[in-house]
């Protein structure tokens, strides 16, 4: 893509005199390289500066600086206080920049709903500051609401190649009303957005091609870590670029924007060569057997790892699940895959090879129903069986929420005599995320001023914030937000002020936002007891029933078997109605209610059930 | 209870011809007492029996034994293939009994249920052949049916004394047609029942008095471990007695049952005693907080611990939530747990004490909604709230499926500014289950000459099935059974043969089975999309609409602001109606699905959800 080149001029940025930099001369004007050593004479000093925390916050406070009235506004619109949906405004006067734009997955308590966005209001009305949106990395939780925010605005979009590769055939499957502006950066890439600037650094995910951000602002750098991990050994050879980070600390960061996924786990994430080392393992121990593995569709270097192995065991690979052949295409297409000819088969051919020359790699390891594992599991796949000859891997780790979903599939292949390897027992799955200890190295890095644990529940946020306080962070300067919570940064300092609108908008099928509490509400009643509807016409003198009342259940009671039950309830309605026209009712509101009450009475002591009850009076 | 003890005359039961003994003059014949120290001459005999289970396999099959016809038949009406609602039937000739009767909870697609009983029609088609109920400790997955099954049979209910505490209080609740008969036990007595006779055996398990039973019968002895663990420092100092399931053993055990719960886990499973300590360290960091843990009512070493700890820190005990007060009531009036006096106070008097001079005992460890603790957490308690001198101990581990709720509660409590510890961070928590270890030592202890895994999902039933294969145990010995299914053994072997009625009774409210496959389905409709009720009437000769059609719509999508798609949907009902009326359709069914598909195909396009659309149609 053409179009970064011209956002990237590194030539020029650094002479803009609004930039507020501790060290202004010393560091050269071009745009790092990933992975650059670094001088031998920067290290030295490196070693020199670094002090504690606290005693570097006062040094940044010395009177000489600028003086700017302007204040950063930040605001995150989602990943705050919920798993998911990441989302995060910047504002600095007339400029706005959104670092990322993810989609969440329901609550259990969100009947009926497919997928929860962030709300945008905001945006929508100061869509002409947007300078641009950027992505971190490919994920859902970080990209996947951009269909649905780019139907009321479009601004520039910024991402890694693979990224931005992923998000054109994800936007291609919505019809929106503009062409989206999408540009693909380099890690190290420096991007100018107004008066602001983003510098895009490589981290390790288990994703490809993931980055930080460091945005800097005429009051100094805000640096947000996107999702990472640290890995010394990854798949690719591209260690995240700690040196980069620390360069960036060392000139000093006004603001940390750190995730919190995993602050409570102790210790540092395994590195992903370690799956591929169990399973080489797998591949070795179960030569005799096809071998299915289950894995996320976007772990670019697990799926790297899989073909790897079956490559050098002689094994065609077949891949199932539209997310994993649309990403297995996406990623060889822009290099992030090798793939030796000849080793990718069609599905249809699987029956050609013996069961122990075939890897199968496939969607579903979090359960999903319908997913391609799914089918697998419950014989209901059109192409496939498995059986006794296959051996299953799930390289996952069941998200909270969908142990039950992973256990039944499990569960069923066991009962079709597969052999079933999944995660507590063997190391074929790690995360993505940084534990404590890389948490920490990110806090000795960068050494904030401030600091915003991101992108988790509360729990991970405080536990992220106690995290900092061990590290010798001030109480004061860590700021634990809320989704619309302004977060205002001047030279006086930073605090809380105000909110912009927030929420979560819930897309049901093609309607996005027109299912709210009542609904859910609803739906939630309807499922626990079902419903009942009494349905009676009356003369238009409102003085007897001409006919009816009927009586409808679904969801109640198995009618069936409960004839006497509904005959019964057939006379309480009834005389629920006459006695309201007898008493010469004709607000017929009031007959509902009196239905409704003398029904719900009977039926509780009855049954010990509150079913939602719909008396409907017709005037004929 | 007297009962008992004319139903265990310990001294005539040897003689009986029709037991089968491997070493017929060996035993003692007096009841055997817990943890009676092995004689010397024993154990040397002992290791010299200590030989693989296989060469022990062929000497039992010697010519010399009786002839028997008769067959053992063994099923399960619940346990297996699922966790929870453990039931297990043993007939022999006219004799039944059943060990335990359980409950499950409902899985998360069984709307609005409140409780999963077994189908025990077999059972009550032979009520007069059943000599007994052996409850293995008081769990609600071994005791929850109870109250159920006794609306239909009245059988003679065995167990430990604290078990038959707690299903006394249980029963209370409950309105039985006939009195219960239950009978209090010790660990070691035996049971006559018919040709049958059970040993309760003392066992470890997160909950005192637990027992497996030792039933013999003519063929020889089923082993039924009920639920256990292996703790040699348990709270009370009585180890499980694996003396004397060492001794039994050695006389021959025909079948194991054992439980599976942990069968995917490696190791043994720490001391509840590890708890004591862990929390022994909390108390001594948190002294100057009030502490409120939230573990399992049931956990009466865990809440004797929690009680002991505080007194010795100076601190009043108080408790929130029924059940809770319900055991720690039960426990201490039959002398399970030792609560000092003046340590308990009245919720109501917290206040009168410092924070630090005060623990809280609660249940709702789980998340459940309404628990004392989910009260506590958002803030609905009446009695107390909770802020930042509060420390919560969450001790305990969310069961699969109940780790949002849990998450939701610690997030709440957060927000109060609660100082919160779970799971994950520190010991607060064991299981009451045998991991790996534990479970092999169960084997090789009893050296069965069959197995049946119980107690689990198939992935459970099956990590066992492979853990006995790997203790040497030859496949075709072992039994992996589903419920209902009838493992029948005799002289000639054993092998399964035909089935009895088994299933899910689904409790919703006071309703039990009135809730099946078509009402659950409906409830799982309406919770997705909501109900659409279109209403009309219709002149008695079929010509015309004499009023509405009416539209009403419940958990479909916000109404007010959806006025246009409402409306366009009343036309389409009414073109339907007209349609069908002009073609002459009399069938008011014909109608009704005319309308139902014209309705739903329009509602689609528009809004891609599917509704349940229940059209009415009137007769006036």
């Amino acid at each position: 893509m053409a179009e970064n080149k011209k956002n990237t001029p590194a030539a020029d940025t650094p002479k803009k005199p609004q930039y507020r930099r501790r060290k202004p001369k010393a560091k050269p004007v071009a745009a790092p390289k990933a992975q650059k050593p670094a001088e031998p004479e920067k290290t030295a000093e490196k070693k020199a500066k670094y002090t504690p925390p606290k005693a570097k916050r006062s040094k940044r406070k010395s009177p000489q600086k600028p003086v700017i009235t302007s204040k950063i506004k930040i605001a995150s619109l989602g990943g705050l206080h919920e798993i998911g949906k990441n989302m995060t405004m910047i504002e600095y006067e007339d400029d706005i920049i959104v670092i990322d734009c993810g989609v969440a997955f329901p609550d259990e308590d969100m009947l009926g709903i497919d997928l929860v966005t962030p709300d945008i209001t905001y945006l929508e009305k100061n869509k002409d500051k947007i300078r641009g949106i950027l992505l971190t990395h490919g994920h859902e939780d970080h990209i996947g609401s951009l269909p649905y925010a780019l139907r009321s605005i479009n601004p520039d979009i910024y991402g890694t190649k693979l990224t931005v590769g992923i998000v054109e055939r994800k936007l291609e499957e919505h019809k929106l009303p503009e062409k989206p502006r999408l540009h693909a950066v380099n890690a190290g890439d420096r991007v100018k957005l107004g008066k602001l600037e983003a510098e895009f650094i490589h981290v390790n995910h288990s994703i490809a091609d993931a980055c930080a951000l460091a945005i800097r602002t005429p009051l100094g750098i805000l640096f947000h870590t996107g999702d990472f991990k640290l890995d010394t050994t990854p798949v690719d050879g591209n260690m995240m670029d700690i040196t980069r980070i620390g360069e960036i600390g060392n000139e000093g960061v006004l603001l940390l924007m750190c995730e919190s996924t995993n602050a409570e786990r102790p210790g540092f994430t395994p590195s992903e060569r370690k799956v591929g080392r169990s399973l080489a393992n797998i591949f070795e121990r179960y030569s005799d057997m096809r071998i299915v593995i289950a894995t996320f569709s976007s772990n670019v270097h697990r799926v790297q790892q899989i073909i790897s192995l079956s490559a050098a065991h002689g094994r065609k690979v077949a891949v199932l699940g539209r997310s994993m052949v649309n990403i297995i295409e996406a990623a060889s297409e822009l290099g992030y895959m090798q793939v030796p000819d000849g080793v990718l088969i069609d599905i249809k051919d699987v029956g050609r090879y013996p069961e122990n020359k075939v890897t199968l790699i496939t969607t579903g390891s979090q359960g999903e129903p319908m997913s391609a594992l799914y089918r697998l599991a419950f014989g209901a796949h059109d192409r496939m069986t498995l059986g006794g000859k296959d051996l299953v891997v799930i390289s996952a780790t069941a998200i909270p929420g969908n142990e039950k979903s992973v256990g039944k599939i499990i569960n069923a292949l066991i009962a079709s005599g597969v052999n079933v390897i999944h995660d507590p027992e063997t190391d074929v799955h790690v995360s993505g995320h940084a534990c404590r200890e890389e948490l920490k190295l990110m806090h000795a890095l960068t050494r904030p001023q401030y600091f915003m644990p991101v992108h988790g529940e509360l729990r991970h946020l405080d536990a992220h914030r106690h995290l900092a306080m061990e590290m010798g962070m001030a109480s004061e300067n860590i700021f634990v937000s809320e989704i619309g919570k302004v977060l205002e940064i001047g030279q006086d300092g930073a605090r809380f002020s105000g909110t912009v609108p927030s929420g979560k908008v819930l897309i049901d099928g093609i309607g996005v936002g027109d299912v709210g509490n009542i609904v859910l509400r609803d739906r939630k009643h309807l499922s626990q007891d079902g419903v009942i509807i009494v349905v009676a016409a009356v003369d238009p003198d409102g003085g007897f029933i001409v006919s009816g009342p009927d009586i409808i259940s679904r969801g109640f009671v198995y009618v069936r078997e409960s004839e006497e039950l509904m005959d019964a309830a057939r006379t309480i309605a009834r005389d629920a109605i006459e006695n309201s026209l007898y008493m010469g009712k004709s607000d017929w509101g009031e007959i509902k209610n009196n239905v409704r009450d003398a029904l719900a009475k009977f039926l509780y002591q009855r049954t010990h059930r509150k079913p939602m009850i719909i008396p409907v009076i017709m005037n004929v």
